[in-house]
C-alpha cells in the first residue's frame, strides 16, 4: 500500500520536496495556510537543473482535519511556527504516523517529541538551494541532498522505507546513524551565511564569499561551530569546514532562507540556528563568541522591526 | 610669551576645543582645508550645558604656509587623513614645537613619531561627546574631559604646561604617566560604540544601551578589550567597563563619530580603533574574536561604499 504523505509548510522546501513526490506518483497532500486558488489552478512548477516539471493537480486543503491522518508527515514550516504544530499535527495522527522534520537548527526532534511522543519523530537534513517563486513556482539552485536519521538512534528500517519513497522519487538522500551530528554539519553552514546575509546587509552567499573580510568571518565562524560540536560529543573533523566552503563557491549566488524570511517581513529562526547551538555549547563549555554576536545582532533586528509598527 | 597655538582638523574635537582656547585669549590658528566663507562670517559658536558661547574672530586658513611656525600644533584630523599630515605638519614646526595628537584608537603617536621625530609628540585622549552642526557651529553633549600624556614615559614639565593652557581655558584636563594605558581605557567605549553603532543598523548610543541584546554584546566586547589591555601589559581593573556604562546610562543619544563618518559618507576610523588594538592584542596572545568580526563586518561595509560609484 502507498505511504500516504502530508507536507506541512508551503515553503519553498515543502513545496520543491512535496511535488518532487507528487510528480513520482506518491500520495501526497499538502497543508497550505492561505489562499488555494492559484496551486488549484497552476498545480506547482519546480524548476531547476536537470529538472523542469509541473504537477498540474495538487491536493491542497487548508486545515489538516480535511487531510485526515497520513503515514508520513513532513515538518517544513519555519522553526518560527512551532506553537502552530500543537493544532495542526493532530488531525493528521494514526498510531503509526511518522513526524519528519525537516526543520533547521536544533531542537526540532525535542520539541516534536514532547507534543506527540518521541517515538514517532524522525529528522531530516536538507543540504539544497531552494527559493520559492510564488505560491505555485519553485526553483532549485543547488544540488538537493538530504539526510535522514533517528534522533539519538541508529537508521531504522522505517527510516530505510522513507529513504526508500524518496530516491523513488528522485530526492537524493542518504542515511545517517548519527543525525545530530550532521546537524551541527549542516549548522557549519547556516550559522555564518545565514547570519551574514542579513547583518552585512541583505547580501547572497556569491557576496559573502567573495568579500575577503566576510569570507575571513566565515571561516572564524565555521571553525567556532566545528569546535563547540566536538565539545558537544559530535566528533566532527577540523577541515568539515572545506566541503561546505567548496560547495558554496561553486554555485550561484543564492539568498539563505533567513535572508529571504528576513526580506519578506518574516519572523527569522534565531533560536534554532543560533540561540539553541548556542546554550547547548556554552552547557558543554565550549565558547561561540562570534556566534554570540550574530545572535545578539539578529535579535536586536529581529524585535526591532517585530515592535516597530507596520 | 602666549604659546602659538594651530588646529589642524576643523571637525567637531579641532573646532570645540580651538574655539575654547580662543575664547579664552589664547593665540589660536585653525587650519581648514575648505571654504573659509562662513566661519569668517560667523564666527564658531559652541553650544552646551553651561557654555553658550561665539568665538567672533577666527583665525583661520587654507595653508599651513599661511599660519607658520606654531609652539604647539593640536592634531584632531581623523586617523584616515594621516598621510595628509606629512605635507600639512612641516610648515608649522620650529624645533621646539609639541605635536598633540588627540587621534582616537592606537598608532597616532607612533605615525607623527616617524614623520616628525619621537621626542615632540605627546597624546591627548578627548573623552568628550561633540557633534558638528555646520561649518561655524559646534555642540558638546557629554562634559569634555582630555587626558594628557607622553608616550610611553611619564608625563613632563611641558604636559603640565599645556595642561595649564587648556584649564585655563575651562577645559577639563588631567594628566597621566601612562598614556597608552588610557588609550586602552577609552577603547572600551570606542570599540564597542563606534562599532555597533554602525553595524546595528545606524543608532546612537541609548539606542545602543537601551536595547537588551545590544547592551549584553557591549558588555561581552568591553570584557574583551580590558583582557586584551592586560595581555598588553595595562593593568586594566575587572570592571573598567562599569564607568564607560554608567555615564553613557546617564547621557542623552549621542552618534559616535564613527557613526557620523558614516552618514557623511566619510571613510572610517577602522584602524586606529579596531585593526591595531586588535593586532597587538593578538601579538600578545590575546583573542579578540567580537572586535575582530565587528573589524571585519566594518571594513567590508566601508569598502563596498568607497570600491561602488558614487
Amino acid at each position: 500500500m502507498p505511504l500516504r504523505i502530508g507536507i506541512l509548510g508551503s515553503g519553498a522546501v515543502g513545496m520543491y520536496y512535496g511535488a518532487k513526490l507528487a510528480h513520482a506518483g506518491s500520495d501526497v497532500h499538502f497543508l497550505i495556510r492561505g489562499d488555494l486558488t492559484e496551486v488549484r489552478q497552476n498545480g506547482i512548477f519546480v524548476r531547476g537543473e536537470g529538472e523542469n516539471f509541473r504537477v498540474p493537480k495538487v491536493n491542497c486543503y487548508n486545515s489538516s482535519e480535511e487531510i485526515g491522518p497520513c503515514d508520513l508527515v513532513i515538518i517544513a514550516l519555519k522553526a518560527t511556527s512551532n506553537p502552530d504544530l500543537v493544532d495542526l499535527v493532530p488531525p493528521l495522527l494514526h498510531e503509526q504516523t511518522v513526524l519528519l522534520t525537516l526543520q533547521n537548527g536544533l531542537g526540532s526532534e525535542e520539541f516534536l517529541a514532547e507534543h506527540f511522543g518521541a517515538e514517532r519523530i524522525v529528522g531530516g537534513l536538507c543540504f539544497i538551494a531552494v527559493e520559492r517563486h510564488s505560491n505555485s513556482e519553485v526553483e532549485r539552485y543547488d544540488y538537493g541532498l538530504i539526510v535522514l536519521g533517528e534522533p539519538a538512534r541508529p537508521a531504522t528500517e522505517r527510516i530505510r522505507q522513507i529513504a526508500a519513497e524518496f530516491s523513488r522519487a528522485k530526492i537524493k538522500c542518504s542515511v545517517t546513524d548519527n543525525l545530530s551530528l550532521e546537524r551541527w554539519r549542516k549548522l557549519i553552514w547556516n550559522i555564518p551565511f545565514n547570519g551574514l546575509s542579513i547583518v552585512a546587509g541583505g547580501i547572497d552567499t556569491a557576496a559573502i564569499v567573495g568579500n575577503q573580510n566576510l569570507r575571513q568571518l566565515t571561516l572564524d565562524l565555521m571553525n567556532e561551530v566545528i569546535a563547540a560540536a566536538n565539545k558537544c560529543g559530535y566528533a566532527l573533523p577540523a577541515d568539515a569546514w572545506r566541503e561546505h566552503m567548496k560547495r558554496t563557491d561553486s554555485m550561484i549566488g543564492f539568498k539563505p532562507s533567513t535572508l529571504t524570511d528576513w526580506e519578506r517581513g518574516k519572523p527569522l529562526e534565531i533560536e534554532a540556528i543560533w540561540g539553541e547551538p548556542l546554550r547547548r555549547a556554552v552547557a558543554a563549555g565550549a565558547r561561540m563568541p562570534r556566534t554570540e554576536m550574530l545572535y545578539e545582532l539578529l535579535n536586536k533586528l529581529d524585535r526591532d522591526r517585530h515592535n516597530s509598527p507596520t
